[in-house]
């Protein structure tokens, strides 16, 4: 009861789940799983190894299971799979490498790059043209805007939220082959058009302003504005323009996409102790 | 007497002018309108419910009428219209949402994303890997360089010019529900990997410098550079480097794609008055 | 003895060598030269009047040969030949205009875009999501990493590297009609978010910090940081934060793809003269 557009071509051992959608002009080569109810738009190009959890929609012309270096020595893909997540959506030109697990609600907009080895959690959103360099660890529920460039070696974790521009480097003495990746503690902020120096980090509930260089840590639950970033006080003190009202831990204003949406997180925090 | 490709991909009530050229590998969806001497370069893809003008030209593997957000629901194609105007060139792999109506003239460089509601005015000018996040306005005769984004909201007027890296964001409080567009006047100019914070206005022929973050907002005909950005008095104190000659109002010195052109900008303004 | 798949579409005068794969949904125009073992992966479109040397790989994806301006005049592509050197590996979804001569050992990242006239020697790497601008000169084994953006009339030289996020701009009046390149000397390292303004020169062996706005010379083995970027004494004072030892010149620590890899600089440059 799939529905396969009739110019689709397929590989060896391709393993397709009920209520699929396959449109026109796509390439599946071998060893695919396809969830029920996947939906893949056209033209999309799936190598080989990849498997994709029920509910996914893959969106026009993406690339899934893209080669790692290895591929270009001799031409022949080697065994790096690729795990993609139930109920994610993967906006057109996405690419992604092999040798990757990304967990469920995985959400992007289009033309990311994610490299290999990068340890997606669940409730992941990356925006468009964002650039993830591999070898990171992304934890649950963090969420970045569009054109974001996360150096290898990072770690961002969980409930944390990078805007547009952003970039985590990880080379203290360039070029270098001692990498050092930058580390996002829970419920950071990195507004637009940060530069975070390598191996530093940014504390749990931190505000890093907008075109700020991180050239030190920034400690939790403080402010870090300029070039280089200097200490503003405890985010605390920060107040909404128009109503007054206390803005940070934003935990406390802002729900939308997280676990305790609708619920407050208050309440969803103990529910879960 | 058109020209299309065999192996193109038709839906239903596809509407093909005079002279028209689709190249392989295209796929055109349900109730569209190519005007006479449209150009569609190979594997484009248009989904349902859009409308080309005449002589309009579409480079190579774009996605016209990108799905919105409620696709993704029931995997069901609602009814977001995309109007181009004639004359248009809009150059490869660039994605444009529906429920957008974009003016004559218009141009694109490649990989250009464009999301909803983004009312975009005549001779407007988008460079290479662009974004436009949607629920803008963007008047006649702006022009963007490459790698600009613009947050929603932002409202961008006539003969306005932004340079690369350039950044208008919309988040008072990240993260929060409250976006306040950032509002560039007539004539302004943006350089090189500024960015603009939330609500904040350029004035008309201000000069923002490479580099800067705006802070506060920009008074009309001043210079503004720096991080945080200072006021650096008029901009008619500025002498062309070579020439020593007064560049600004560059409205008198540059005319390229104007639609002074040729006519000198007094001449101009005087026929029209 | 070559691998071409089924529905490869073929213009006229392709000349094809041996043990050459061109995988589906290609799409060759005319006058076109594959070299001995080249590799040509699923969808990629190469326009008329390309030259690729033997053992190249073009991910898939990629437009070679792309139009310039003058093709939406009449929609006839001129003669504006592209040739990529032996050796090459153009990474998926990049984009190379006509009017282009690059050298063997060339690389790029995915979604690179090179305009034309654009001069770059061997063993360039160009990261993902670059963009060259044209009308530029990149020598020998330089390396730009992701998002750099190059603006026309740049001269990069030799051994020269770029981090992600830089821009060499090129209007010292915007907007002008008279532009003027950055120049980058030879082992000059530009650290992450830099922008270089108009005009201005990197000195050899100079070190530019991250997110730096470099609006005068950089002196020659010289720390230049902030924004502005000011002079921050000789780069030899800089030590590794974990062994003590002396960094710069970076030639004399770091191999990786130079062609002194495994041979140390000294011995290499002694071979040499």
């Amino acid at each position: 009861m799939s529905n396969i557009a009739e110019n689709v071509i397929f590989g060896q051992n391709v393993t397709i789940g009920n209520n699929v959608t396959i449109k026109a002009g796509c390439i599946l080569e071998d060893n695919i799983v396809l969830g029920d109810n996947t939906y893949i738009d056209f033209g999309t190009i799936i190598h080989s190894n990849v498997e994709i959890g029920e509910n996914t929609v893959i969106g026009a012309r993406c690339i899934l299971g893209e080669y790692l270096v290895d591929f270009y020595e001799d031409r022949i893909n080697k065994n790096h799979k690729l795990e993609i997540g139930k109920n994610s959506l993967i906006r057109s030109e996405t690419i992604i490498y092999g040798d990757n697990k990304i967990g469920a609600y995985f959400q992007t907009g289009h033309r990311v790059t994610i490299r290999e080895n990068s340890k997606i959690g669940e409730h992941v959103r990356i925006g468009t043209l964002s650039d993830i360099q591999g070898n990171c660890e992304i934890q649950d529920y963090v969420s970045m805007h569009s054109n974001v460039h996360i150096g290898m070696k990072s770690v961002i974790k969980k409930y944390a939220m990078i805007f547009p521009y952003v970039v985590l480097t990880n080379d203290p003495n360039p070029p270098s082959e001692s990498l050092m990746g930058v580390t996002i503690e829970e419920f950071a902020i990195v507004a637009t058009g940060t530069v975070v120096l390598p191996g530093k980090t940014i504390g749990n509930g931190a505000l890093v302003g907008a075109g700020s260089i991180v050239t030190k840590d920034v400690a939790a639950d403080s402010i870090a504005v300029g070039n280089p970033a200097k200490d503003h006080g405890p985010t605390e003190k920060i107040k909404d323009a128009i109503t007054g009202e206390q803005v940070y831990p934003w935990r406390y204003t802002f729900d939308r996409g997280m676990p305790w949406e609708g619920i407050g997180y208050n309440q969803w925090i103990e529910g879960r102790e």
